[in-house]
Order: structure tokens, then C-alpha cells, then sequence
């Protein structure tokens, strides 16, 4: 087992119908800003009740996040933190508002330019000072709602940013603020929390037992209960296991004390940033590839996923691997994700467009050893054309 | 899922050689109570390494936290909080001295007679402040380093105290500090977080994946460390995989969402109160007879842990969990503890005694759905007598 440090001072209140219960979990007397994305959180009555449940404080609300949060967007809403003299952020969405949500909290207290917060890479933005925040989730997939990070969209690019000050002081989740997603959102949800766990899972031996156990059963819950939640959204057990695997998956649990892999995660962003393929797809695209390249270099936890994930036993080292891998890709498919590039309509021509990107940003060292150069992001996703 | 609350903001610093660390851990300028048990922590040199890295700040020590910490004693260390102004408590040592420094932090700062606060059953001890504290463990095996309760000891009973205010800070988790425990104490460590874990797993389904695989990845951990660790303590990753699990088993994660049931704990209690026996021992000897006495409420969750645990997956139901009842009575013997009461020189007259002890700390309605009578209790202690 490798070092570690491990700490995550987020509240959690998961249930049903929790949302009254703002009333004791944000401050009395904060002058709250209401943070939120599309209509939907207007048109199923969220925010209705989140403003209600916030009874006598002074609200002000914030629509219009969109998903890969723009800095330019968050940037209005730092303007109205200080025009209005806001104590406490709300997010009330998925991913993208609270990534975004984090933004505003980290600019609303940094003195300097905001941009140079997104120049930082996996390090920790130089903010001494944020506006506390918390979240109320209705999309199960990043697990923003119980980490520090957010991935924030500027000038084509995406930006990982961090702080120990942007953990939300608590997040409210409850399953049937779900279910009136609609299908795509939540199987590109799924597969975002499986990649999540396979990037910290899928690298090479350490002998973290509870870690690798951990993953391996949230693996084995998503694929229990991905085509169930899709087939009836108010099934409360399945979406509930979903959206508390979706919380697991990155809050730093697994991943402490192994190797972590962000190939498939940085990859993804590009084509994100480039042709508007939806996050989750991004994924469900790239991680074949990789595994089918990269084969070697994760041998002994391909071999380890085959067994206890997919309980494949039979047959050699190379077929187990393949097995593994095709399943994988099968389990994707089953959710309605298509799992090729080409099925989003790029071609070959585009992929020098990409790996420039990926060097642009300075995505030049990938995987959990460094060796994903931008000639391996070539292949990998010259191979995630066609899958093959 | 059960609706739940999750929040544990102690911040875990995990690896070989982190002690150094508390430099920057410890508020600086804080007058520091080191809390340790025997002469175990002086003699192997952690007391002295505790102290050089705490630099310039006064430190003040006490020593003879027992085994079950008595609040006689930590009444002792109270004194000493007054007396010499105390900043910060650090606990240097297993969970007696972790739980001790619990109640030490939270009566330093409570108006009333601290008696009280033994008095509070499961429900939060009335206590509006308390003094911060971070632990440096020794022992792996009650999870104190990451949960906010404690057990004391006092007048022949053991009471829980738990406070959201005794969150320890930091717990440094350096396995290495493991290396020169006793054997016994290792194995009743493994026999601790073995029970801890299955007290929150086998009790009713309601279909909690994560949670549910999560047991089960420590459990099987367990049982993959347990005799290695055993045999060789200076198996790094061995002994880091035990460190860490007996954390992750108490420290609300595996807990949250699920029914719990904490008779073996409970009246393992009485056993240690009144007969000396080891807590890890007393829990060896019950936890069998229970599952085997009490088969039709926990039908569902044994066959689970037959079959996912065990392996066990041939025979009638009735067979299965004869089975898996029978592995664990073995693994726990294969680290070296019995597993009957009558191995422990007590007889059949004292069982009364118990039940009485039971009656008297209200112990009268235990398990996960609070059908465990004195008179349940009773035949559990029966049968435990000689397991069978």
C-alpha cells in the first residue's frame, strides 16, 4: 500500500424528502445564492422547495449553468456574490453546477486574476479564502458533492481546479430528485462513475486490499443496478445505490493509498471540449482502447477485474483480458452509450487535432507511470475509431 | 437503503515514518497532554519520537491509561488538564487510550459532574465543548482513531460516551508503530474489526450494495491478512491492510444506510466487566452462537456472507450457513483465540450474573431490531458456553 492522507469533512444527508432540512444545515442569517443549470430544477419544482426549505434568509438565484461550466458564466455569477454581498453558495444540480459552484466559492476570495485559478493543474489553487457552499444533488455521477475538485471549460480547454477549502460543508442527496432525468443523462452518469473506479483501480498491484475490494464493489453494484434504474427511474433501491456509488467513487476513499490512471478522464476532456460528445461517452469510447493497448502495463489488475468483477476464470491470461474488456464494453452498450469514436461522427482526420490539444494542455505524461506520451494518445484513440 | 447522515471530518496521515508530522499537525504554540497506556509506547521508543516531534511546544505526558480506560483514571488526566492549562490532547496508544482521551477532551470541558456523562446511552453526551485531540495508533482494532465514541469503564460496567466534538483532529496511522505488539493483541485486534464489520452486514437485506461489498471486501481482507500478519509483523503491506480496515470498520462508512445490531458488542461487554476476558476474545466467543441461535432473523444476510465471504455455495440453506458459521469459528481459532466461554474458565452458574449485569445497564432489547431479551441473552451465553 502506498502513503496517504485521507480527509473529507463533507456532510452527507441522504434520503427521501431531506431537502426541508436546509433550514438547520446553512447558516441562519446567510444571504444565500441559489446556483443551478437548465429549467428542469424550475420545471420539476426543485428549486421551489430548496428556496422554501431556506424560509426567512434573503435568496438569490443563479440559472443558466451549463454543462462543462464556462468560466466566462461562473465569472457573472462571482459579479453577483459581490454585488449582493452573498455568505453561502447552494448548488442545486449535478456535475456541472457544483463544479461551477466551487469556482465561484474559489474567485468570489482570490484577489488576483481569476483565469490563473485555472492554470494549476491537480495542485491546489493559491486561494486563502472561499465562500462556503453546499450542494443539493440531482444527477448521480461526478461526485462532485463530496470532493474538492472541479473541472471547469475556457477558450476550447477543460481545467482540473482544487482547493481544500471547496469541499461543500454538506450535501443533500436524495434518490428521487433523480428520477425525472432523462435516460442519457443517467447511463452517461453510470459510466462516469465506473471510469471513476477504474482509475483508480485498474493500474498496477499494491496490495490494498480494502481499496481494491472497495472499487471492485461498486463495479459489481453499478452493473447490479445500471439497466434496472434505467428501466424504472423510481425503483428507489437501485437509483439510491447509484447515486451513493456516484459519491463513493471520488471522494478520495478508493484511491488512497494506490496508483491512480487520468488517461481516460483527460483524453475525454478534449473530446469534449472539441466536439461536444457528451463526458460520460467521452469515456465509455476511450477506456477499451486503453485497456486493449495497454494491456501489459496493467496486466495483473486487468487479470484481478476479470476475476472479481466479471467472475471470468476460464481460459488464458490474454482471452480472460479480452473477455474482461468486451464486457465492459457490452455493459456500456447495454445502458444505450454507443462505445466508438466514429459512431459520434469523428474521423481519422480530426485525431492529429486532438493529440495537438492534449500537448497544448500539457497532457504529455498520462497514466499512473507517466508513459502516455502523445504518441500512445494517438494510437489510443486511433484504435477508439472503431474499437478495434 | 435505510435513509442516514455520514460525517467524519478526521484527517488521516497513513505511511512508515509520518510521525514527524505532527510538527505541522499540532496547532503551533499548543501545551500538548500526551495520553499513553502502559510502558510499551517508552520502551520501543514511540513516546520519545512523539515528543522530539512536537519541537518547541510544552508537553506534558500521562501514562497508565489501563485496558478498558476507568473513569477513576481519566478523571486523573482531567486533574492535569486543569492544572497545567491544556491545549490539545494527543492520544498515543490503542483504542483504551483513544476512547480514554475522548472522555478526557469532552469532561475537560463539561459544567457538570462527569459521571453524567456515562449515563447517555447511544444518544450524544451533553457537552458544548471539548478540547481538540489527534491520536497516533498502535493498535489496530476499534476504529476510535476515526469515530467519535468511546467505551469507559467504571464500576464494574463499560458505558459508550460519543460526542460529533470527539472526532479526533489527525490520527497518524504508521503501521510500522504495530510491529512489536503482542501477538494476542494483534489477533484480538483482527477479531475486533472481523465483529465490528459483520455487526453492521449481518443483520436484514435492504439492498445496500456498496455498503453491503464494502463489509465483505473487509471481511475478506481479514481473513487474507490475518494469519500473515500473524506470522510475520514486519509484513509491511499485511499489517498496513489490517491498520486500515480496523479503521474503515468503525468509522460510520459500512454503517451508514444500514440496520446495525450490537449485541455481540453489548454483551461482550458484561463478559470483559466482569470475568477480565480480552474484548476481542469475548466477541470470538459469542458472535458463533448468536448467528447459529439466532438463524431465521438473519437468514437472508448469512446466506450473503456465506456466499460471498466464504465461497460457500453448494448444500441446502440450513447447510450453507452451518458452514459459514463453522469457518469463522475456525479463522478466529487459526489466529489463536478460542471460541468457547468454558475456554475462558466460566462456568454455567455465572451466566445468571450476566443476564442480571445486562438487565442492570438496560441491555434488555438489543440486536438490529431490539428482539434480544435477557432471556435471548441468556441462551446465547448458553450456548456459547461450549458452542454448541
Amino acid at each position: 500500500m502506498l502513503d496517504f492522507d485521507f480527509y473529507n469533512p463533507t456532510r452527507i444527508v441522504f434520503g427521501k424528502d431531506r431537502l426541508v432540512e436546509l433550514d438547520t444545515l446553512v447558516p441562519k442569517g446567510a444571504k444565500v445564492l441559489v446556483l443551478y443549470g437548465g429549467g428542469s430544477v424550475e420545471r420539476f419544482g426543485t428549486l421551489e422547495k430548496v428556496t422554501s426549505a431556506l424560509k426567512e434568509r434573503e435568496v438569490v438565484t443563479f440559472g443558466g449553468i451549463e454543462p462543462n461550466p464556462k468560466y466566462t458564466t461562473l465569472m457573472k455569477a462571482v459579479e453577483v456574490v459581490k454585488a449582493e454581498k452573498i455568505d453561502f453558495l447552494l448548488a442545486v444540480g449535478g456535475g456541472s453546477v457544483m463544479d461551477g459552484t466551487k469556482f465561484v466559492s474559489l474567485a468570489s476570495g482570490f484577489e488576483g486574476n481569476p483565469e490563473e485559478l485555472l492554470a494549476c493543474g491537480f495542485n491546489p489553487v493559491p486561494v486563502e479564502k472561499a465562500l462556503p457552499l453546499g450542494t443539493v444533488v440531482t444527477l448521480p455521477a461526478t461526485g462532485s458533492e463530496m470532493n474538492s475538485g472541479g473541472v471547469i471549460s475556457h477558450n476550447k480547454g477543460k481545467f482540473p481546479v482544487f482547493s481544500p477549502l471547496s469541499f461543500p460543508v454538506f450535501s443533500i442527496l436524495d434518490p428521487t430528485l433523480t428520477a425525472t432525468l432523462p435516460p442519457t443523462q443517467v447511463a452517461n452518469g453510470i459510466v462516469d462513475t465506473f471510469i471513476h473506479t477504474v482509475e483508480q483501480y485498474v493500474t498496477y498491484p499494491v496490495s490494498a486490499g480494502f481499496q481494491d475490494r472497495t472499487a471492485e464493489g461498486i463495479l459489481q453494484t453499478l452493473i447490479e443496478v445500471g439497466e434496472k434504474t434505467l428501466a424504472d427511474p423510481d425503483d428507489y433501491d437501485a437509483r439510491a445505490n447509484l447515486v451513493w456509488c456516484a459519491t463513493m467513487a471520488l471522494n478520495g476513499l478508493i484511491g488512497a493509498g494506490v496508483p491512480q490512471d487520468w488517461t481516460t478522464h483527460m483524453i475525454g476532456h478534449e473530446l469534449t471540449a472539441m466536439f461536444g460528445i457528451d463526458h460520460g461517452k467521452t469515456l465509455a469510447v476511450l477506456q477499451p482502447s486503453i485497456w486493449t493497448l495497454r494491456k501489459e502495463q496493467k496486466r495483473g489488475k486487468l487479470l484481478q477485474y476479470a476475476e472479481r468483477v466479471w467472475g471470468i476464470t476460464e481460459g488464458d491470461e490474454e482471452s480472460r483480458i479480452d473477455e474482461a474488456i468486451g464486457r465492459t464494453r457490452a455493459f456500456f452498450e447495454s445502458l444505450g452509450i454507443r462505445t466508438r469514436l466514429s459512431d459520434y461522427g469523428v474521423t481519422e482526420d480530426k485525431i492529429d487535432d486532438v493529440v495537438k490539444a492534449l500537448e497544448a494542455h500539457g497532457m504529455v505524461a498520462l497514466s499512473e507511470t507517466g508513459d502516455v506520451t502523445p504518441e500512445v494518445s494517438r494510437r489510443i484513440l486511433a484504435h477508439a475509431l472503431h474499437g478495434a
